[in-house]
């Protein structure tokens, strides 16, 4: 067996969205699946599928609004933990749901919403430290959709200052991920629209705040790749949001339009910590909605197309790459990337899965277990039971 | 005054939306409204205020699914139309929200889904029958969100023979227009994504059926003023429905975001029309979604914007501008659109308003009219007591 | 040996532009190579070594103001295409480096400068006959850089009259190809922009136009394999330019940037051919310039690229794909394409080469020749002697 | 006079390029004029033209490989800025032409070609010094077209140790201005590819390092006002080059495509003194090349409108603006804008002008100067003596 490949697999986690398990849709309607999790039991119970045919998956990111919204559903966290073997990951405030943020949260002009928010972000740092979770997570979509109805300095003070509050608010080992995302909802200024406010915003909140990369959160053409290698020399680069999309952020399953780019951030990381001779501390996290595919099938398939590009960046040969770099070999050194994408990989990977008491085809697995079947049946009479379901 | 104003104005007509009247939002979520349009008299009674005080907007889209989806509703309408002083104008079908097509409509693979998407465009056109309306205006979303799913000849295929069959029920005088869009809510491929793919179809249909141009609907940096003018050429241009973006289909109010650009579509239009000496017959309508702005303000100020840019594009010295091109004196021909465009046409505008009894500023005569304070009292005690709002 | 793959590589030929081999740059400048090509033998002389090695590239793409701008050079191909054991391919023409080109050629507003354009065009005709070449590979860089400076109804109109008058002048097997591109070197305007212009030109010039797609001129986003389907469909599918871009019409080796995307084109043609059960009669041809790679070492580069995602296209399994589509079985449609371009098709290719008397590594073969080296100092001595290098 | 307009004037003031009289093109190729500069001298005299039916651009830039490239011509500078009353500018160095440059210059894989780079922007530091000229404006083409070819943190890292010393050199009064691009000639990667880049390189180097805005170098879409109000609110806000695109770098005239935009640009500025109660230290210079339209009048063209984009957002009332802001009125804080934007300005400009002994329109008083057919005739003659015209 390839020891590159086992420890590269043995070392690579994935977190997974409890709101990738739930009905989503676009602003035209959302398309009901009967399998899709309605309570976070059912998103753990969905989750830890997921981790139980890849061994991917030991964390479930929670989205405080929708997950645990009160004491009550906080406290049944651990229970749910023990019984589906799936750990709380990163917290995910909500600050853009609620109709007082019509206008944005944290840079709002209303000094009151602006409290508002931040009590939010600070009782999900609560939140997350009574979890024992260490990634905070929030996403802002503050911005305005008409020139001129913004005064974009002052929010991005509100903005800064806020952060800064909550950052000063984590615990020891807490990490704060700043998130930027060039439009949508807000459609002509976004108040974090790129990395470079993100990396002003997190230096100025303090050494715990990082950046985070979503992918599909870039303009078109961007090289995020570049972007990856940048946040990393910078000390920056705190974690990732994966998918993939074609035209804005579409949110599609990761690697399912350029497989290529992804290999390419992922060797961005390896490459770092092959000069580093250390790993990244970086957190991989999936941020997905299957509005078409089954959503527990799509997220197994993103995890495995995630190991598959994962292992593909692992078999490059840094010292080769370099040296041609350095000579100017142009070719030559595309040709150490090509080799490896081109490689492959599945009967690697199945190997080390065999090693690891995981099935083959992790797709397979799951569709025999019947657990897909099951579950659409009990949650479609709940559902219809309960009238939630048109 | 000036003739060519005067005239300019008195033929200038914008069919407003029913759907702009109605609370709308993103996939993020939705902010409500006291004053959004709940009904189909709503709907009429806000149109009819926009077509008050602008004297602009004598007709009102109706979507068929949500405005007239029944005998009872339908039948409303005459009487409607004679209360509020407005007339039905366009009718869109809907077959993109039902949860029969998760895959498309008239592209499905699935020949009963196709039929059903048939049955319901048949029947919106007995709709516009009845109503005396002359222009159909479906919207597809049909496409795929993953490279491979759809066999894009096959659904290009029934697309056209769908459309065909409904081309053929139309009435003597009624047409048939073909809107493209590139992507949303399909976001790896979508059926009918540009203008190539519209005139195509609409040719296939038959002579009654034109394309449509949604100003929103296509890849960033496109030449749309170009589209216009090929649309023109071909004898193909069926109408608008406008609105501004800047990144994807964001439906902000017209020219907020690059006015030059609204500009220079009317001007090919006057133009065509100097030259072929007479009216192009385009159905000018609105289709934005005001999330943010006051809907039926959004709609005042939408129009008074159209007035002004189509006035710009009206004083245009075609004759010097055929000149300098016919020259290749760039910097004259350019200077002949800047002149017009630079021109502040606000004064003649009010001018012309004096003239047909209308107020100067339709804005601020409706925030005077107090009909907004009125029906947001209304419609909220409304909404509360029948539980549709939070 | 694989069947699929021996008939797919033996049939797939894919043809060598002479501008390839030539020095080029950007608006910046040039960086200069001592092997580039000079002459019309220097291009026949490396397009040979491309072919010797690759065994795909039979004939070489003239540029004729480039190539063959008199009676001489034209009566030289013949000798150098003997002997260099390739043939003359598509010609291409030039009506856009004269001064008088500076505001168009056949859509200029001066008939004279049309007249002249159409000319050129047609004595370019005449070349293609006298060589026996069948494809006439026109490219525009018609357009304006401003707002208001072309009437776009007119060049339209010349545009149309002027190709209609070349397909006029074609023989019985000759074809026309028409190229779009959306920008570059016009800024606001391209007189044939997109496919849907494209189309509509060829179908008015005649039954032996078809279109040309080059890989590099879509807007960003855009999906091309659509486009092809849609050609396809029409039966208007001429040829191809390929090349990759991240931008703009970067000109980079094929698969450089986006490999799965080139594989989809590659897609769409085979399941074509699957269901028509016949080759579709398509010009494969490289359009690329090479700054900074070696120019004859990025052109096998490409042709093995090409060769490995032409191949990965013929793998896949079309029954499973459409019963999967049938059935709206997403994932398992996606991974009939997935498990295609995963697969490591090198092994598979290399026991074809060496079948067909053909190095298992194309470029190291190349390298092992001393060609490079060879001309490089042949070359560079003649060039410093001529005085045509800095 | 309205005083508002007049003060906006009088301080206004935008650099001239010198290459922006000088023969440019695209790739394709260069559409020659008679009238170009091709000296230093013509240079000078063209620019001072500009200054002279404008008033507003008193200084011109200069290019040091191409203006200044030796002891003899840095000498005849001082003459020739005394005889046609123009200072020399920003200094713009070229570390991209030449044949080592092809992999880069300061981010060079060759600690050799980085010493030359080095070498040479410290040497324009000293003619800088020489001229008495405050900015540095280095722009750097450095990047790769190919995935893997570079290492990007390496790069970063030398890139920041080169701009730190040439900071280093730096005189009291002096600035280094960094300037980002996000592709071109680069087609991958491009070492300072956006201005998140171009703040933490100048960060680095020093309290005289400033960013410069190109407005031609951002991703479609991109909210160029916002890069803007983030860089006046870090200090960090050096200067412009102005031009305008519609697509990628296309260099065209300001304004041309799309007015509104740098209406916004000037309105972010105008906002940010008007809080500040102080005028910014902004260097606004123009950075085009124009191939089709007449250098000098394309450029009297662009100063004019830059006036009046800027007088328009002169206009605006930011007592009024910031009101409507802080009640979230869009509609209001929007019509702000557009009030001032739909003035038609020309009539107080003409004033302005009147007052300061400045022809009323500069293009019309330049275009009857009859100095545009002299140096026609002159430098045709000049330049078939000499064999460099074609």
């Amino acid at each position: 067996m390839n020891n590159i490949v086992i420890s590269a697999l043995d070392d690579f986690r994935i977190e997974l969205p409890s709101w990738g398990f739930a009905d989503t849709g676009t602003r035209f309607g959302k398309f009901l699946q009967d399998s899709a999790a309605s309570t976070i039991e059912e998103k753990f119970a969905d989750a830890s599928q997921v981790h139980l045919f890849t061994g991917a998956c030991p964390t479930l990111a929670l989205h405080v609004l929708w997950d645990v919204p009160d004491q009550q559903s906080l406290e049944s966290v651990e229970a749910l933990s023990q019984r589906y073997g799936i750990r709380p990951g990163s917290i995910n405030p909500n600050v853009f749901q609620d109709q007082v943020y019509k206008h944005g949260s944290l840079a709002n002009e209303s000094a009151e919403i602006r409290r508002q928010a931040l009590s939010h972000l600070l009782s999900c740092v609560e939140t997350a430290k009574q979890l024992g979770c260490r990634d905070l997570a929030p996403w802002f979509a503050d911005g305005s959709n008409y020139p001129g109805t913004a005064n974009i300095r002052k929010r991005k003070q509100w903005m800064m200052e806020g952060l800064r509050e909550m950052h000063n608010s984590l615990g020891a080992d807490q990490r704060l991920l700043i998130e930027y995302k060039p439009f949508e909802p807000a459609f002509y200024h976004t108040d974090i629209a790129d990395w470079g406010m993100a990396i002003l915003i997190a230096k100025h909140a303090g050494v715990k705040a990082k950046v985070l990369v979503d992918t599909g959160h870039h303009y078109v053409s961007q090289n995020i790749e570049q972007i990856v290698a940048w946040l990393l020399s910078e000390g920056m680069l705190g974690g990732f949001h994966f998918n993939d999309r074609r035209y804005a952020d579409d949110d599609l399953t990761l690697g399912s339009i350029d497989p290529y780019q992804i290999f390419r951030v992922f060797l961005e990381i390896r490459h770092f910590e092959w000069e580093a001779n250390a790993r990244a501390d970086i957190a991989y996290m999936i941020d997905q909605s299957h509005n078409l595919k089954n959503k527990i099938e799509a997220m197994i398939q993103t995890v495995v197309t995630a190991q598959e590009l994962y292992v593909k960046a692992a078999l490059v040969n840094h010292e080769q790459l370099e040296h041609a770099r350095s000579h100017h070999q142009l070719i030559d050194a595309e040709n150490v990337l090509r080799d490896s994408f081109n490689t492959d990989v599945r009967p690697l990977i199945a190997e080390w899965r065999k090693a690891r008491d995981l099935p083959a085809d992790p797709l397979m697995a799951f569709r025999d277990s019947g657990y897909l079947s099951r579950v659409s049946a009990e949650r479609r009479t709940r559902k219809k039971a309960s009238g939630s379901y048109a």
